[in-house]
């Protein structure tokens, strides 16, 4: 990862004791403790070490300080409206190829946690331009983004569905709003040709209206698609089954291309 | 994307007419033409114009010249072996935060089309450091990995399976191997605290094994699911529902964390 | 079972080759020869025999002969129609409690899949009132139910969708047709207080029409649902995974109670 | 239905208020009352009646008697175990071609859900041969299968497993219980030539002991499945979509046939 190899003040972080490998999630603040079975952790002694630094408690217990991962980065956002889930989140940054130096735009930017997945995978040349109608959103997103050390790579814009975006040539477009098909039209205008467009939507009508209204507006190769993700318990004497609980249902995927 | 803006001899390319809006996969090549019901075109026409470009045929129909995008890239490897699909892929690069910078180990590369996506994602600082047993098969991946205008990022080492891997301090570890659980030692030695692991598994007995040996080397946070895709039929006029036709199965994945 | 426990001529039933376990299906007719690997066998060295019965060929090699299942029953009948598939029509079955003594109206029997399951699982006193609009595929049914030896339980009728049924105080109504809605009414009408209705439904749009067409007549207690079914390989050394086919839609199932 | 058309004492009906359409389960008992907003409505109004009779409570307010349905009844058996669900049992009712006359063995009959099921369906002249080594267990699925006013059609025997079974020549054989392999070789002697096999098995380890001793029995046509069910949100204003709930698993299903 090119995040700087120091933990950072501000920074969220997981401290795991090695005792009973419990695990805490701290802000790292100047200043600030971290009280525990295995004693209390000064956060002025875990920032600017190295991640994986062994950090010792006052009781001189041994603790491990580690970054989140993605998926824990994007599940953890501060959250005013539901947020994507890793199986549609990842599923829709791989068919809209988004990588180093890509140039998106957002629709519905929502808590911000497919804008913080997609802003890591632009670094440091790309840009996500994350727009939504409800300034109040934003605001949750930007500080989100914000914490997750990404502010530089995402420019944030309110805008009413249907206006056209500020950005022109952008390598893909995302819109994951009520009334998809708005904006539909704005995203062909502002794509490059070869660009992609990714739609997450609640239900079949929607599904429809929102292909029609990319076919009228000229995408091609139109995909709709749904992932299912069936968790797994694996149990050494009780055997292996799927699990019991299973989430049935997060939105329908539908993808398209600008020729 | 930070590819070149031109299109290169060497690149595979989509050319569409925009009459009939069929579309036609080219290795740019000097000298060599495409034949099509709406004219020849030249491939020199072609190389070194932008993406996006129009092309008119010798009857001066307008194409246009596109890359393809990363999942048409991944498909389209030339296969010794059978590929990982895209909802895996997908998945596996979310939960081990493939992203720039990051450097990886992978052993069971195969025909190259999980690399290509991990070589793309974690330029220019990143490496992917790409294992397999079998030399031949390797030289295929290099080949794909090389056409993609990879090859910066990627290093190749034919590896017996059990054998300790060459770096230290990895982001993460892929395996797709059969008997994976000869490697989940050398992949936990050669991770960094925080670093991750990510298995594709063909069957139940073998999820097991697998983790079963990933308890025992000391990995935590040990997440086994499957991915499902369900393609939509939309149709304006029939209708919205699944379709009849369905990939049963691919793999299962199974996760962990070095803490 | 209460078919009579000889092979009748006109039954198809099962020979099964104990050499090779191969199986044969056959129409029981009287101067009639199979001809296996095995040898030559008379199909009146099978009429009149009780099911299981061991036969030899004239090589003096055994066969037995059985009746096959209801579910190869079912989808070995002569078709002209998309026919139902056992995981749909098992919990259409159970869900509007077809069992001994049920009066069930049909429209849309198609082929007569359905119609020769659920005549099977009324007998002796009930009744299947089976309904096509048309009287073609009626004819298929009809002979596809005689030859099952169901003709005694089923009565058939042609209908235009949305004229009344001929029976009233039924226990259950099953709608498979094009446009189900226009059969609703006249299904409510037809039903006894307490009885049940159930659709087979191709798609999301239709599905939404159906369900606020039973609101309408006044159906309570509807209930929604798709059933899918997972094949799973077994096998002692490779190990035990999903099968790599499925089959990913066969249609929406819609119940509904009349009080 | 065969059963008597008028609602005896004893038996478990549901009353519905048509003011409201609220639903109430009652058992039918001689002298007791069901107070409800609507009113008061003695029991021995109701006993007696035919089914779908409207009611009057002392308030003159009209409820409706109707009986439950058959899944109804399955899901509310008093419980002592876990109960199999409707979309597995009505799946092997039919793979076992369990129909009138049809003369069944049961192994971990459990609460009696599916003994209700099947004795329900083979009625007048089939039985159901309910095996448990569970005496306690047992006793439950005695009442419950009594309460159904099924007694006649069922005959219960505790039975340690792998023992053998004490009829012959039975249509089908149902087996829901640990070790299910125990009891594989008694159900084969005791299924007629062409009879059936089914068992319920909770994770891939025993699906595969299972098989391999059906195998080893000589049980022919095995299949192995999963039936998953998968609930649809219909509603006219916010559109058709699948459930947020589902229960991700209950079991594998297995079947096999003798010849």
């Amino acid at each position: 990862m090119t995040a700087p190899t120091t933990l950072q003040a501000g920074e969220r972080i997981l401290l795991q004791a090695r005792s009973g490998r419990k695990t805490f999630l701290v802000e790292l603040t100047p200043g600030r403790t971290l009280h525990t079975h295995d004693g209390v952790i000064k956060h002025d002694d875990v920032i600017g070490r190295p991640e994986g630094s062994a950090i010792l408690s006052h009781m001189q217990m041994p603790f491990v300080a580690v970054r989140p991962t993605l998926v824990q980065k994007m599940m953890k956002v501060k959250r005013r409206t539901q947020i994507i889930y890793p199986k549609d989140a990842a599923r829709i940054a791989l068919e809209l190829s988004i990588a180093p130096g890509a140039r998106v735009i957002e629709m519905g930017g929502g808590s911000g946690a497919l804008t913080l997945l997609m802003a890591t995978l632009v670094r440091p040349d790309g840009r996500i331009y994350s727009y939504d109608r409800n300034a109040e959103f934003q605001e949750v997103a930007k500080e989100n983004v914000s914490k997750a050390g990404l502010a530089a790579f995402v420019e944030f814009f309110v805008l009413e569905a249907g206006q056209p975006f500020g950005q022109s040539d952008v390598d893909a477009v995302v819109l994951d709003m009520p009334e998809p098909w708005l904006a539909i039209r704005p995203a062909h205008e502002s794509l490059r040709l070869g660009g992609a467009l990714g739609l997450i939507i609640p239900n079949a009508e929607q599904l429809k209206a929102a292909q029609g209204a990319a076919e009228s507006a000229g995408f091609q190769d139109l995909t709709a698609l749904e992932i299912l993700e069936r968790r797994m318990l694996v149990r050494q004497k009780e055997g292996v089954r799927p699990s019991e609980r299973m989430i049935g249902f997060t939105g329908y995927l539908l993808f398209g291309r600008k020729y």
